[in-house]
């Protein structure tokens, strides 16, 4: 089968960053699912994997988020067979979606949003299980619209790939969003995805909130540069309050800025569960048969801006460049 | 009335580090009772709050747990009047308990556990409210023993103040405990009280846990020198895994220790609530309710080791400097 990958570490300016090579099309065992991927997005977590990746003569196939058809199934796999269309967003310790055919754990998938194209839902699992997670299990945000109606959360890169879908969660469930962006088409797409109040990170927060009357929020999801947004999350949190980062860096955070208001921060890696092999790993599943009926009943939208036609070493390339400088909207997904 | 304070930080070995002083007696009123103070505990935020006094010239009533008699309510308070005999941890930016009579908000108090004397309640609300706070509330332990069945949480200093409650508490709700101690006084006092398992902070934690057939723990309750403790933890504790802290150093502290596990890093500070004003700090006077009726019901013990009888300059001195030389067991009360 055809795929995908990198043999080192290399700038996506480098005509040779990735390489197209013919492998063993794999076969389903045990608890695992063979997957004809159809469609997959990039997130941010692509490019660093890429960096990370060593001259050790091996070829690493990347790529997270997918949407396929099963064609074949290990004997422990329960509650999926061939031809079922899936999405998920895997598992970064094995070969990625970036390939024909993929292996996947059958307990992080789920059956894709019967409503949304492979392309439109492949554009979802990573960052909406990263939003899930951190929201509603790490942050312990209740499931429940009622009890959250005086609470407000801060999303910091409202319109990011994960912003863009931690917003309408947030919305859904009955917090109040402000979010912040900084351009003016940033900002109407952050407006037409649940942020409701956005304000801008260049600026200090603390003033900005005031004008809108906010003077403290309970939550604050930062989904960028959490060292730039650090002071102005102190100074706006509540006492008690909670603060979720996925991303760093985090050289030069003062801890001891958590103590006075007795603050929680919390880390959210989506591939935790996967890479640790945690027996909780099944919740992913879960999280995306959810969000698929939430997708299906016309609660949540798919994320995805942009679409590139076809799984090609130059259409990655694009796709690297485009996450690496950092003036993506929403998500980008790569026909197979 | 009379009243212990301090003019300025000193060490507590120079004659003038604490002053007698006659003061007035204050008067209650608003959400406000008068307590007449019969014994007070204290607590390394003593100490802490001494270091930090200016030489501003204004006298500094320390001091924070207490157990006393209602004197006097102030025209909103609910639920107290004069006789009622109270316990309770009180507020660092307020004057403090080593005085005849103080000034408390009715929200943060509540009846002392009625078979107590004074001084064995006394020696319980801050390390109660601390622990319960911290396991229950921030760590997100649910009060069910058996939904913790299958939980363990280590406790760093098992020993201490905040340790020889904590251990009561993950005992009483199911959670296997297992706690650090390194004399053989401190490990038979953390075994009377609730510390199933003892290992040594001083030596690696990681084999010693081994050693006891455990792997991994679900929860991480640091209550000595987090910065020591660090490696350890982040070695031992489960992936999403929570850390609790309420002292520092924090200084060297590597936060992408976070990241992969995607661990949780909570500070509780007691004092959070009283000093923020926040709208939940009615929850520390039913947290103290609870306490109380689980003393009364036998279910959980005094901590209390040592008494010093007489509000005196001298035993203010003698408590601060056994609380600085680190080799406390349980609490040290003075009776007024």
């Amino acid at each position: 089968m055809r795929a995908i990958g990198i043999y080192k570490h290399a700038s996506v300016d480098q005509a040779d960053s990735f390489a197209e090579e013919q492998v063993d099309k794999p076969k389903a065992a045990g608890a695992d699912v063979l997957v004809q991927v159809k469609a997959v997005s990039v997130n941010p977590v692509d490019t660093k994997q890429r960096k990370l990746k060593e001259d050790d003569g091996n070829f690493r196939i990347l790529g997270f988020d997918a949407a396929g058809i099963i064609a074949e199934v290990g004997d422990e796999v329960e509650g999926f067979q061939p031809g079922d269309e899936v999405y998920y967003a895997g598992s970064v310790s094995r070969q990625g979606s970036n390939s024909e055919y993929q292996l996947v754990d059958h307990k992080v998938i789920a059956k894709k949003p019967a409503n949304l194209s492979f392309s439109e839902a492949a554009a979802l699992p990573l960052t909406a299980l990263t939003a899930w997670e951190a929201m509603f299990e790490k942050m312990h945000i209740p499931l429940d619209a009622k009890v959250n109606e005086d609470k407000t959360i801060l999303l910091i890169n409202a319109a990011g790939g994960v912003g863009s879908i931690a917003s309408q969660f947030a919305k859904l469930y009955g917090l109040n969003v402000v979010g912040t962006a900084s351009r003016e088409e940033t900002i109407t797409w952050a407006k037409q995805h649940g942020t409701e109040q956005v304000i801008n990170h260049h600026e200090p927060l603390h003033p900005q909130l005031e004008k809108l009357g906010i003077d403290s929020v309970d939550y604050v999801f930062c989904m960028h540069q959490l060292d730039k947004a650090w002071d102005d999350i102190i100074e706006v949190v509540k006492p008690e309050g909670i603060l979720c980062a996925i991303t760093g860096p985090v050289e030069g955070i003062k801890l001891t800025d958590l103590t006075s208001k007795s603050l929680t921060l919390v880390w959210e890696y989506m591939f935790t569960r996967t890479l640790h092999q945690t027996p909780s790993r099944y919740i992913q599943g879960e999280i995306l048969a959810k969000v698929a009926k939430l997708v299906e009943d016309g609660r949540i939208r798919t994320t995805k801006t942009e679409e590139l036609e076809g799984l090609t070493v130059e259409n990655l390339q694009k796709a690297h460049k485009r996450l690496e400088n950092g003036s993506m909207i929403g998500k980008l997904v790569i026909t197979v």
